[in-house]
C-alpha cells in the first residue's frame, strides 16, 4: 500500500507537472493533475478544477468544450511533459530513455533511484484504471482512452524515429516496435499499480532488454 | 462498443462459465459469472448472488466468509475453467493452446472463428479493470488482484512445463516464460476492452510470436 498522504514528497524533475503554470491553461492542468490525484476520476468536474485555480469556471468554460475535452488535452499534455523531460534528461538518446522507462515500470526503480510512487501517482493510476473500466461501455470514454493510447503510442514511434536516425536502432517499423514497447509499458504500468508482489516483473524487464537489444544497430 | 445486451450468444464452448451446475458452489459460481457480467464489480453483493440461485444467503455464508471470499475462488474456478477448457481442446498441445490465447487477446479472434467477445464479456471485463483500479489503494482489493494474478501465471508455468516436457520447448525458466505471457496476454486482454482501434495489437502477436518461436525446440 502506499495512500498518497504517506508517501513522502520526492523533488525529483519527473514528479511535478506543470509545477509553475504561466498560462491559464498550465494553471488548469496543474490543478486537473492535483484533483486526479487526490480524488480520482469520480473527483473531476469542472468546478472542483475551476476551485483550485484562481480562474472562474467560465474561464475554464471558454478554454474547454467540456469535461472530457479537458481531461483529453491534459492526457496528452501531461504525457508529452514526461517524456520530454525524460528524453531530455537523456539528452535525446532514444535507447536509454526507452530503458528508464521501463526499468520505472517493469523493475519499479530507475538506475538513479527515482521510484515508480515518485513518477506515477497512486491516485493518478487508479483514475487511469477507472476510466479504462468505464471506457469498456462508454463510447465517449472509449474515444478518450484510445486517443490518449495513441498519444503515447506515438512518443514511442518518434522516440524509435530518432534512434534509427542517429544509429541507435536497425531499420525496424517504428509503429510496430511502438506498439510492442507500449504494451510492456503499459501492462507493467497498470500491473505495478495494483499488484502486491512484483517480484515476477523483472523476468518482463530482462525480455523487454532482450527485445531492445535485437533492434539495436551492431556493428 | 459492444454492449451486452447487442451481443450475439454464441454457442461455442468457452463462453458458457459452469453453464451446467451439478454443486450448491458451482451454482454460486454460475450466478456470480451472471452478476459479475451484467452489473459489474459495483453490483456484487451476496445477496444479489443468492438472489440468482436456488439457494438462501445463509447458504452462500456457510461456504464463503465474505464476498471477498467469493470473489477470489470465483475468479481461480473461472481462470482455471477456461484454461483447462483451451488444453481439453488443443489435447494438451502448450504451444497452440498458448497461440490461441495470444491470438484471442492480441488479434480479437482465434484461427476458428472464436472471437474476444465470445470469451471475454464486456461486464466481466469493467469488473476486472473496475478491482484494480480500487486495488490501488484498498489492501484487501489487493491481495485479491494479486492472487487471481497469481493463478493466472501458475496457470501459464503448467502450460510451459508441459511444453517443455513433451518436448515443445526448449529448458526455459518456466517462471520467466509465464511472466512475459503473462504481460502480452493480460495487458493485450485490458487494453483491447477499452480500445477503439485494436489494429496495431496485430505487431504485438506478432512479437510474441516470434518470442514463442525463441522457446521452440528445433531438431
Amino acid at each position: 500500500m502506499h495512500p498518497l498522504t504517506e508517501q513522502p514528497v520526492r523533488m525529483t524533475a519527473v514528479n511535478e507537472p506543470f509545477a509553475d503554470p504561466s498560462t491559464s491553461i498550465e494553471e488548469i492542468f496543474r490543478s486537473t493533475y492535483l484533483v486526479l490525484r487526490d480524488s480520482g476520476y469520480a473527483g473531476v468536474s469542472i468546478q472542483r478544477i475551476a476551485d483550485r485555480t484562481s480562474l472562474s469556471k467560465s474561464t475554464l468554460y471558454y478554454h474547454f468544450d467540456d469535461k472530457y475535452d479537458l481531461l483529453m488535452q491534459f492526457s496528452e499534455e501531461f504525457l508529452s511533459w514526461y517524456l520530454e523531460r525524460l528524453v531530455e534528461e537523456y539528452e535525446g538518446d532514444a535507447q536509454e530513455t526507452l530503458s528508464r522507462l521501463l526499468d520505472i515500470v517493469l523493475l519499479g526503480e530507475a538506475d538513479d533511484g527515482v521510484l515508480f510512487e515518485d513518477v506515477f501517482a497512486p491516485g493518478y493510476i487508479a483514475t487511469i484504471l477507472e476510466m479504462r473500466a468505464q471506457a469498456v461501455r462508454d463510447q465517449e470514454m472509449r474515444t478518450y482512452v484510445t486517443v490518449t493510447d495513441e498519444v503515447m503510442r506515438d512518443h514511442l514511434v518518434a522516440l524509435i524515429e530518432d534512434g534509427i536516425e542517429d544509429g541507435t536502432f536497425i531499420d525496424v517499423d517504428p509503429e510496430a516496435t511502438a506498439s510492442v514497447l507500449f504494451v510492456f509499458f503499459e501492462g507493467g504500468l497498470l500491473l505495478r499499480s495494483c499488484e502486491e508482489d512484483t517480484e515476477w516483473m523483472a523476468a518482463v524487464r530482462d525480455a523487454a532488454d532482450a527485445y531492445l537489444e535485437e533492434i539495436k544497430q551492431h556493428e
